[in-house]
């Protein structure tokens, strides 16, 4: 197969062949038609991941065809029986597995799900691992309902601004924080009601003056020193889901205003596959297209890459596979 | 009404005479037998809390005879019709309202259950703040299951060894902290499985040594510095209860262990009616006893305050109530 092949640490994908494995039972070979990209991918080109063998083809995100079928890869490998947490021999497709920065990818039939007829290669391909992340995080974990009011932190990543889309759709009031002022632009096109820049000192006070109340869930992908003061935001009974903590450790957090709000502090990672199910149901009946920020050919993917180190996405960035 | 009155900042609660206001639609006197303190009452007497007026009457706990029937209070005064929060008048008896230390009560007749036939009067008026908010904080919120492993910090009072009590009539494996050895002796004659100092500088370490293993559900009221270090010993989707704070903000909490391990930091405080009555059935069917460290005569109430102001006890500090 051909493919874009990580060989080193801190090295670019190169292009390459790979002689991939024969199927085991249950598995089969997806044709790929896009990919798109994560941290993740970013993070294990740097070393930062467990376990990494070269030569290495990454990627978590996908859709192609099999047999006819246009499908949508769950990246969530081995995930288990049990929709509370992952088995043991959980992965995510891409490490150790070969991943979808290739014209074949090969996972188990299990994973392959239905593409919605709505969506391009591209945008099918921008859902899986931002889409199935963002709705256990507010679904499964978060327990969002239609008309809340909901604060999404850091706008610009997969997750967020699919949070931002899944808010929107289910009709809650959706708000957000960037360190961009174009971001935060972005995302009221996109049916945002507003936001704050977190960089500002009071952004929190900002917020709620802006907002006129309280908020009822938080969707977090940062933690850090600003954790703390979302919960001075929170309306009783309210949820704050955590997802990623690019901030660093959570500092000066009140145990009063924990329990006198009856807060909940929740974390979520990607999802079983009933969410991965769930969220495909979700996007087709609402017909939610993935914001895709970027758009490269697989042999660009260095390109790529430098968009998600510095984070200059406001979507997904994605890959077009050429096709033989 | 004979009772113990607290007549202004920091002063020693007077026995005296006060003047009952007429019961409104709904309520009801309880000729009062026995009655317990919290800390609560000891905050109040320090201006602790705001909205105090005197003459006062503390006292949420009590048990006592209304129209022949054998009564415990639910101290949760209009809670309202939300289990999940309380409502905004919500309040607890014994401040604003005159509370139980006093031969006569005043409360909502929604707010008297039957006691329990296997309870003396002191170990009835020993159940309800304690025995509410530890089932609140055990079941409703931290889904405890029968064979987890719990961790109950700082053993000794009325919650902790309610909550400890609770788990092992649940048949958990009930593990506890303190900074006493005889408290943790005690825990452990009450069917703690065992327990650590947690003044010892790895006392998770050691813990998790001890146990042989992973905590499912912790149930704290500290918070403080060695919070954090309670998300090492959790497994994954294991829960964190938070009922209080007495050793202040929570520091360098982990976002990925949070994530990557799903736990639920949950807020808790005393509970609905629902929880009260819950409460009461599991405690009449499984034939629970309240840990009853000491009894003074109501008269004697500033000895007893003194206990709880030095966190001497183990279990409730209780008052009987002499009859006319």
């Amino acid at each position: 197969m051909s493919s874009m092949i990580l060989s080193g640490h801190d090295r670019p994908l190169e292009s390459g062949e790979i002689l991939p494995s024969l199927p085991e039972e249950g598995e089969v070979f997806v044709r790929l038609h896009a990919a798109a990209l994560n941290k993740r991918d970013y993070w294990i080109t740097k070393g930062m991941y467990p376990g990494i063998t070269y030569p290495l083809v990454l990627g978590s995100d996908g859709a192609g065809i099999v047999d006819g079928r246009d499908v949508i890869i769950n990246p969530s490998i081995h995930w288990g029986d049990d929709p509370e947490y992952f088995a043991t021999d959980f992965t995510i497709l891409g490490l150790p597995a070969h991943g979808t920065f290739s014209d074949l990818v090969k996972v188990p039939e299990e994973n392959l799900f239905d593409k919605p007829a709505h969506l391009s290669w591209v945008e099918a391909a921008a859902l899986p691992v931002c889409g199935v992340t963002a709705y256990r995080a507010m679904f499964t974990r978060g327990r969002a309902r239609s008309g809340e009011r909901m604060l999404i932190t850091g706008i610009g990543g997969g997750v967020a601004t699919m949070a931002l889309l899944f808010g929107v759709a289910l009709e809650m009031e959706v708000w957000v924080t960037s360190s961009s002022d174009q971001k935060i632009a972005r995302a009221i096109q996109y049916g945002a009601k507003g936001g704050v820049m977190y960089s500002a000192p009071d952004w929190e006070k900002e917020l709620v003056s802006k907002a006129g109340g309280k908020f009822d869930l938080v969707i977090d992908g940062a933690g850090g020193k600003d954790f703390s003061k979302m919960t001075q935001f929170m309306s009783p009974r309210g949820r704050i889901v955590i997802y990623g903590g690019t901030s660093g450790n959570i500092e000066d957090l009140s145990p009063q205003r924990i329990f006198w709000k009856q807060l909940d502090i929740l974390g979520s990672t990607m999802g079983s596959p009933e969410d991965f199910s769930r969220m495909i149901d979700f996007v087709a009946i609402n017909k939610i297209k993935p914001i895709v920020s970027h758009v490269f050919p697989l042999e660009k993917v260095n390109d790529a890459m430098e968009i998600i180190a510095r984070n200059e996405q406001f979507g997904k960035v994605c890959l077009e596979i050429p096709q033989p």
